[in-house]
């Protein structure tokens, strides 16, 4: 086991954070949206950080800060995102930003340490304007267009407005330099109960899963709620309501060990007590890391729409608009981890899929890409109420820098 | 049979109809909000028909038509409505107070009529203000209160400022004389298929159904569709599916021969595509002209409700939110129809419930009421491909006459 020298400081971590969790707060949690001045602060404050532990600090056009270093050898990306969803916890982003600033802080001075860990917070990770802005901007993959055409949740404020308004119109925006890092390293909260039930510390992500996503279109016939008989309507509701049951009733023999399927949003049309709706539309999204898996619950998504459109009274049609790719995770971060774990958690780790996303899917497409969770209490996240234990957190952070030194070595 | 001098003069209706159908025409149909201009102008064109047959017309301070009969002998009171629903039927309203204005113009004058048909159009039965507004102001069921609340759909617009708009601020409102009327009698497209189906020209209605509605809400657990594993969800728009296809899969075999009901509008919530649902609500509605019926149905929905609960997962509510009273329809009237029928409609007439609501129920409260259905071409209102055949519509008006005839003998 390293000595003190290049452990991370738990009671620095805590504080580091507790400083993010003031900037902002809401309750226990915070309220920062992208482009929101507690979230420009935020910026402004690690970027001072990073400048204190030695790094060149920049906030670009896109509103990531990175932090690069001039020492020589290897360098290992590590980050977050600062931003929040709106009324959320304290930890989703954060911890994994301090992490990244605590690891160039133990390791970076250290002569035995051949080379330096360089840190980004990724903006907007949580989408108030897009999906990953920041990292795929960093990646290359944003084109100036995507910029000129974002618009925030209620659709109000343009990305230009916003970037205008806090300053960073006209702002180059920082492009990954190909070949510079060995990896990105990201950690997070697991955001789910898999740690807490198996009393395990960490969780040494060996994929992010893919995300499908589809409308399923219902046409019936709208009529009087009143005067039309049961035996001959054509109620696209109802029609929706058995496909949801038919779904849940079928998908558990098709589905693989870890995959989620959830309708998330439902509308009727014409959506009044006293019409029988003519139309209906679900919102169905299914993630699981396996295409193949995917493939076969689209297949049996297909056969429940044809034995609806065979009884002919309602027609339904699917509708795929978010066709996922599931990021793996690099074998050698994974057996980093594992081995940070082995010392500094008692091994008490577990290999899992990440089934929410993160930036490290997209620095995957560039780089060889791992990640770590730490235990979420009650399994809480998108909700001011998230936490983990101090403990856990010192834990995960002795295990992130411990894993970003062996990936330096 | 009585002679030609007694008798509806078909083409005289059509005309009329059609002349209202050009007041705010919508392709084969109209579009007449209560108080719009075309609706104002089909309220003065009334008023001059009823002048014209001799009888004293006023448009009173909530936009009632009436003309009473200064004639000795019984009063029979007949009418309908002239304002529609939005890009909706020519016939929905106009035929009920067109038959009424001729049974008015065949009746009145004919010396062997001991008495006289009196003539209704009662505003916003659409119920774009209210429910049911004009007649429950006749019969005294409208305090200043609700007239000072009422708002059109949008909630843009206050009745008093739409009132005001069209003239009649300040204008005393018409109540009824009780002891007057020897009942009210009302025809109406029948909103349905029944009749076409058994080639059948004449409905007689028997009751307004009675509508309960309610607002089911069930509470699970909001959580992230990613990271939250099948088993421990608890999802409460899956919970608000199984709950509508238990419903529909057990209500058959409680139900009564002409029962209906409706879920008509659904909503998940937060309602995004990567939340499970924690909470979800539908508003459903049953409709019947037995209570006893309702009861039965009612508690049903109790036992459902409290399987739900029992399982644990998700909790569900049931909150009634209207409680239906049915309307018996007299049956003197529907004796006056049936022999009418048999009469002028070689007897092809069946006695039904109304599944729609109708200002009928409105006079029933205080006076006998009686209703008559005509076909509606594939069962279709609401909508402006709404239509009758011409010949139906004249045989209508014939038996219409003629049960007027009848009532007043």
């Amino acid at each position: 086991m390293p000595d003190n020298a290049t452990r991370a400081d738990g009671a620095r971590v805590l504080a580091d954070l507790n400083a993010l969790r003031g900037i902002g707060a809401y309750k226990t949690g915070v309220h920062k949206p992208t482009f929101s001045e507690p979230h420009m602060t935020s910026l402004h404050w690690l970027a001072a950080r990073l400048a204190e532990a030695g790094l060149a600090a920049t906030i670009d056009g896109i509103g990531n800060v990175l932090g690069t270093s001039a020492k020589s050898g290897a360098k290992l990306l590590a980050g977050s995102h600062l931003e929040s969803q709106n009324y959320a916890g304290w930890l989703d982003g954060p911890l994994g930003v301090v992490y990244a600033l605590e690891a160039a802080r133990v390791l970076n001075p250290d002569p035995a340490v051949k080379g330096a860990v360089e840190v980004a917070a990724w903006c907007d990770e949580e989408g108030h304007f897009g999906s990953f802005l920041g990292s795929r901007s960093y990646v290359g993959g944003v084109a100036e267009g995507e910029i000129d055409a974002a618009r925030d949740r209620s659709g109000d404020r343009t990305m230009r407005q916003a970037l205008a308004n806090v300053g960073l119109a006209g702002r180059p925006r920082v492009l990954v330099e190909r070949g510079r890092h060995v990896g990105y390293i990201e950690a997070h909260i697991e955001q789910g109960e898999t740690l807490e039930r198996g009393d395990l510390k960490i969780g040494i992500v060996t994929s992010i899963v893919g995300i499908w996503q589809y409308r399923i279109i219902f046409d019936g016939e709208q009529n009087h709620a009143g005067t039309t008989r049961m035996e001959i309507r054509k109620d696209a509701g109802l029609a929706l309501a058995r496909f949801c049951v038919a779904i849940d009733d079928r998908f558990p023999a098709a589905c693989g060990p870890r995959t989620v399927w959830t309708t998330g949003r439902i509308t009727l049309d014409p959506g009044a007590p006293s019409i029988i709706p003519g139309h209906a539309e679900m919102l169905f999204q299914m993630r699981d890391d396996d295409p193949a898996v995917i493939e076969r619950l689209e297949e049996l998504l297909l056969i429940i729409a044809g034995e609806v459109n065979a009884q002919g009274r309602c027609h339904v049609a699917l509708e795929r608009i978010r066709t996922g790719s599931p990021a793996m995770m690099d074998d050698g971060f994974q057996t980093a981890i594992a081995a940070a774990g082995a010392a500094f958690a008692g091994g008490k780790c577990v290999r899992m899929p990440s089934g929410a996303g993160h930036d490290a899917q997209v620095l995957a497409t560039i780089m060889p890409a791992g990640m770590l969770f730490v235990p979420s209490i009650g399994g809480i996240s998108h909700h001011w109420t998230e936490n983990t234990a101090d403990a856990d957190i010192v834990t995960g952070a002795e295990v992130f820098v411990e894993a970003c030194r062996r990936l330096l070595s």
